[in-house]
C-alpha cells in the first residue's frame, strides 16, 4: 500500500527558508573580531546575504549545479552563508581544512576540481603557495581583511566577497533538489595514503541536523546560542551549524580567536549556551578561566569529540564552573553523530559517570555493531572488544571520486554489505554504551585475542620511573602478533624490564603482558602530538631497536 | 554529484529494533490497570513480544505485505507492540477509533480491507454490533478481560492474544522496506462527508519521531516518562508512542482510565515527565487535584492540543502546580506536529504569555503560508488573516482509496501545487507565531474582507446577559456574506439587539457588525459539545429563525 503522505525532499534549502523566514528575527549569529565590535547579523540578513550569494555565483562567476565550491575560512557568518548557499543552488560546498600541509591541499582541490575557493583574507598566506598547481579554480573571493598582494599574478579573477554580493536579487530560483545529490564535500585527513572525500548528501545533513536537535544529541532550540570551536571545515562542525539554523539557535562564531583568553572573553560577553570543542580547546580555557576568573556560567552543555577527554578535566568545569561536559563520538565519515553519552535516567550524579565517562550510546538512526578478529559479531557485555561497524542514513558508504571519479569503496573501511568499518575497538554495555579502547590498527592481535596497546601504555605510564610508554605489535610465529613495549624513562630512574613487567602482571591479564621491551629516547610524535606508532613498528623492522625479550614465564 | 552516503530506509522496524536493542532494559511501558499492580514491561520484552506477534500475525493468521490489520484498542503496552510488529512486518496498522458510531466503524473497517483486528477485551461490546457487516476481515484477536460471548457466531476466527503469541520466534527475517510504503492508517472524523483516510509512510513517521524529540517539540529522551492520554487513534497519539520508543522514553500507558482521578493517581505512583492529551482532560484533572491535592510536579512538560487552551487553565497548573502547559496544533492529516508554542529566548515569563497563548510555529519540516479569500499570499503581520496550508515530508498530500481504491485529492483540501488546506484560518506574526481564529467553513467573507465567527462569539458572550451566541454567514447581495448573530439571553434578560450592536461597535471593527439578529433558546450543538453551525445555517435557509435586521448605520 503506498502512502498518502507528500513527496517533499530533505534539502539544505529548507534548512536556509525556514530559518531565514521563521527565526529571521529572533536569531543572530555573531562573529568575533578580537578588536572592536562583534559582526552581528540577523538569520534574516544571512538568509539575505546567501540568496545574494547564490546570485553572485551563478550570475557572475558561472558556478553551475554540481560543481564544487570551496571554502578556505574559520568559523564566521560568511562561511555560514556559503554553507548555504552553494548546497541550496545545488552545487557543493567543499570545506578545506586550514591546517593541511600545502601539498595535500592542492591536492584536494584538484581532486574536487573546485571552481571557486572563498578564502578569508586573514588564512590568504595559506593559500598563495598552492595557487600555482591549481588546474581548475577560476575564481577566488576574499573576505575581509588581509593583504592581498599576495593573490598578484594569479590566473583565477580575484573578488572582494562583499563588492560581489552587494546589490544582488533577494530571490533564487532554488532549483528542485533529489535530496541524495552531494551537498558538502569533506576529505579525511587520514594519515596513510591519499585523501579521501566524504560526499555528504543533502538527505544526510538534514537529518543529521535533527538529530543534532534532539535531546538525545545536543539539544538546542531557539533560546540557545551555539558556540562551534569545532572548525567548519571539520565535518561541518561536527554539524551544529546547519542544526542550529533549522532550529533557530543563535550562533556565536569565533573567527580566528580560539585561544584561551579571547574564547573566555567571548564567553563571558555573548553569553553562549551549548559548545562544542576537542578536549585541547577545552583543557586550554580551563587554564585561563583558573588564573582570570570570568562569569562563565551560561553554558549548560559543553560537548566534547576527536578524542577522549580526561575525566579529571570534565569534573574541574563541573565542580569550579557548573558547566557540564558531554562527551561524544564520531568521525567524518559519520557527520560525524556518532554516540553521545548522556547517562540513562534516574541515576545519582556518582553512579552517572561510568555512563559519562564512556563514548555513550547511539541514535535510533546509528546503527551499530563490533566485530571480531575472526569477522564474528561481538556480544554488548561490556567485556568483549571488537572493531566497530556502523551503519545509516548518514555515515558514509562510499569515498567520493577515485582514480576514474567514481566512488570508490577500500575494502579496509567498508563491509561487503555497505557497513562502515570504523577503525576503532571497544565495547559496548547491554545499554549500547560504547567504550573505545584503541585504534583497530594499533590493537595487538595474540592469538585470537585482542590486546588493548593504549591499556598497556595507560597502564605502563602509571608507573612513576616511567615518563612515556607507546605499544605496538610485532610478528610472533605461534601467536601472529605479540606487544613490543617501548619506554622512556623518568631522569634518574632505576627500574628494568622485569620490574615493570611485574608492575603489569598486577594490573593486566597475564597473558597481555607485553615480552619484548626497549628503552628509548622519546616517544615519536605526529604533527598533531599523538603517538606515532608507523614510526616505531618501521624502526623495529628496521632493526633500530635495542629490543629485549623475556621469558613468558 | 552524486552522495556517497549509504542508502539506509527510514522505517518503523528501525525504531522497533533500535528500543528494544539499545533502550531494552532501561525503557519499561507501564500499563495501568485499575486495581492491583500496573502491567510493566521492559523496552526489551515488548521489543520480543512485537517480534513474537509478527511470526503469529505471518504464520498463523496469513497476514501479507500491504495487507491492513486494525486495532481496537485503549492505549496499552499490547497496543503499543502492534505499533511495532505490523509495520515492520510490511504490513498496514489501522487504528480504529473507539468513538465512532458503529456504521462509520463498520464502512472504515470494510473500505480498508482490514484483515484482522485486534480488540481489547474490555471493548468487545462495541465490536459485536459491527460483525455482521463486516467483509473482509478473517480474524479478532482479543486481548485481556472482557465477555467474549458476544462473538459467538462470528464467521471470523477469534484468538486470544496471549496464545497467540506464545512461544513464537523470537527473531523475524524483516523485509527491506520502501520507506515510502505505508505503515500505518488512520481515518480523520470528518462531520461532512465519508470518512477519509490518511497513510502515513514508514519515512514520515520516522521523520515525526525524530521532530518529537527535538528540543524545539516534546524534546523527550532517556530520562523522560511519556503518559499519551491522547488516544493512539488519534494520529498515532500524536506520534509521541513512537517517538518514546525512539527515543528510549518510558511510556505509562492510561488504558481506559482516562477519568480524573485514575489519571492523577497514575501520575502521583509512576511519576510521568510529559504528558499529551485535549484540553478537557486537563480541565477535569485540575478540578481533581484542587479537589484532593496529590504530588504531580513530576511533569515537566504538558503538551494540548486538539483545539485552544483557556488561558486560565494554563495559568493554574503553573501557578498551583508547577506543571507548564504548552499548546501545540495539528491535524490527523499533519501526523500530527504542526506548530509548538514554545516562546522564544531571552523573555520575562510576563513577556512570554502571548506567544505561549498562540498556536506556536513550525519546525523546518513543516512549511506554512496562509492564502486570503481571493488565493493570495497573505503576509506574516499578526493581523490579515488568512487559510492556513501546510507542506511537509509528514503531512498528507491525498486520501486514501476513494471509490476505484486510488489515493483521491478532494479540491478544498489539497491545492493544485500540493499542499494541504487545513481548513482553519488565522494570522501568523513576523516572527512566524501561528493564531487561529476560526474554522474556514465559519468565517463569514464580506467583500473580499473576513470576518471571525469565534471573534464575534466571544465578544457577544462577555456581555452579561448573553449565555451564548454563535455567529454564522448569511447571503448577501452586495457583500456575498454577512454575519448573523444568533444569540442565547440570560434569563430575566433586558437588552435588545440595538444594545448588543453598541455592546459590540466598542469591540469590533464597524464593518464587522452584524446586522442580522435572531433569539433561540440554545445554541444546537454536537456529539462532542461543539457549536453545530451546520444545524443554524439550515434554519435559517430553511426560514426557521426569527431574524431582525438592524440598519447598517
Amino acid at each position: 500500500m503506498l502512502s498518502t503522505m507528500q513527496d517533499v525532499p530533505l534539502t539544505v534549502t529548507r534548512i536556509l527558508v525556514h530559518g531565514a523566514l521563521v527565526h529571521g528575527r529572533t536569531a543572530h549569529v555573531t562573529t568575533w573580531t578580537g578588536e572592536g565590535e562583534p559582526r552581528r547579523r540577523s538569520f534574516h540578513e544571512v538568509g539575505v546575504r546567501s540568496t545574494q550569494l547564490a546570485n553572485a555565483l551563478r550570475d557572475e562567476l558561472g558556478v553551475e549545479p554540481g560543481q564544487a565550491v570551496a571554502t578556505l575560512m574559520w568559523n564566521n557568518t560568511e562561511h555560514l552563508e556559503a554553507y548555504l548557499a552553494v548546497p541550496s543552488m545545488g552545487a557543493v560546498l567543499h570545506t578545506l581544512n586550514l591546517r593541511l600541509p600545502a601539498d595535500q591541499l592542492g591536492w584536494i582541490v584538484n581532486h574536487a576540481a573546485d571552481r571557486v575557493i572563498i578564502v578569508n583574507g586573514s588564512v590568504l598566506p595559506l593559500l598563495a603557495p598552492i595557487l600555482p598547481g591549481l588546474t581548475t579554480v577560476k575564481h577566488i573571493v576574499v573576505t575581509g581583511p588581509g593583504d592581498r598582494s599576495v593573490l598578484d599574478g594569479c590566473t583565477a579573477r580575484v573578488h572582494d566577497y562583499e563588492e560581489l554580493i552587494e546589490g544582488r536579487p533577494w530571490q533564487y530560483a532554488w532549483p528542485e533538489i533529489d535530496e541524495r545529490q552531494a551537498a558538502a564535500l569533506c576529505y579525511t585527513s587520514g594519515t596513510t595514503g591519499e585523501p579521501k572525500g566524504v560526499a555528504y548528501s543533502h538527505r544526510s545533513i538534514y537529518l543529521h541536523s535533527m538529530q543534532v536537535n534532539t535531546a538525545e544529541s545536543f539539544g538546542m532550540s531557539g533560546g540557545d546560542t551555539l558556540l562551534p570551536v569545532v572548525p567548519m571545515f571539520h565535518a561541518n562542525a561536527w554539524g551544529t551549524a546547519h542544526a542550529a539554523f533549522m532550529a533557530g539557535a543563535s550562533i556565536l562564531m569565533p573567527d580566528r580567536f580560539l585561544q584561551p583568553e579571547p574564547l573566555a572573553e567571548m564567553i563571558e560577553r555573548e553569553r553562549p549556551t551549548i559548545a562544542a570543542a576537542v578536549p585541547t580547546v577545552w583543557q586550554g580555557l580551563l587554564a585561563e578561566l583558573d588564573a582570570r576568573p570570568r562569569e562563565v556560567s551560561c553554558l549548560r552543555n559543553v560537548f566534547i569529540g576527536g578524542s577522549a577527554c580526561p575525566p579529571s578535566l570534565m569534573k574541574a568545569y563541573e565542580e569550579r564552573h557548573g558547566i557540564r561536559v558531554v562527551h561524544a563520538w564520531g568521525m567524518t565519515e559519520t557527520s560525524p553523530l556518532g554516540s553521545v553519552a548522556h547517562p540513562p535516567g534516574g541515576l545519582s550524579a556518582e553512579d552517572a559517570w561510568p555512563f559519562r565517562l564512556s563514548q555513550g550510546r547511539f541514535p535510533a538512526s546509528v546503527e551499530c555493531r563490533l566485530i571480531s578478529a575472526d569477522g564474528e559479531l561481538v556480544p554488548w557485555d561490556g567485556k568483549t572488544p571488537g572493531e566497530l561497524e556502523v551503519r545509516g542514513p548518514w555515515i558514509a558508504g562510499a569515498y567520493y571520486g577515485g582514480a576514474d571519479g567514481e566512488p570508490f569503496r577500500p575494502e579496509d573501511k567498508f563491509t561487503e554489505d555497505g557497513w562502515l568499518k570504523t577503525g576503532d575497538v571497544g565495547t559496548i554495555t547491554p545499554d549500547c554504551y560504547l567504550t573505545l579502547t584503541d585504534r583497530a590498527k594499533d590493537v595487538i592481535k595474540s592469538g585470537g585475542e585482542w590486546i588493548s596497546s593504549v591499556e598497556l601504555e595507560n597502564q605502563l605510564m602509571a608507573h612513576p620511573e616511567v615518563a612515556e610508554a607507546a605499544v605496538v605489535a610485532v610478528p610472533d610465529e605461534k601467536w601472529g602478533e605479540r606487544p613490543l613495549a617501548t619506554v622512556v624513562l623518568t631522569d634518574g630512574a632505576t627500574v628494568d624490564y622485569a620490574d615493570l613487567r611485574a608492575f603489569l602482571a598486577e594490573r593486566v591479564a597475564r597473558w597481555q603482558l607485553p615480552e619484548h621491551w626497549a628503552l628509548i629516547p622519546a616517544v615519536p610524535k605526529t604533527s598533531v602530538g599523538k603517538f606515532d606508532k608507523k614510526v616505531i613498528r618501521k624502526r623495529y623492522a628496521d632493526g633500530e631497536l635495542d629490543v629485549t625479550t623475556l621469558g613468558r614465564g
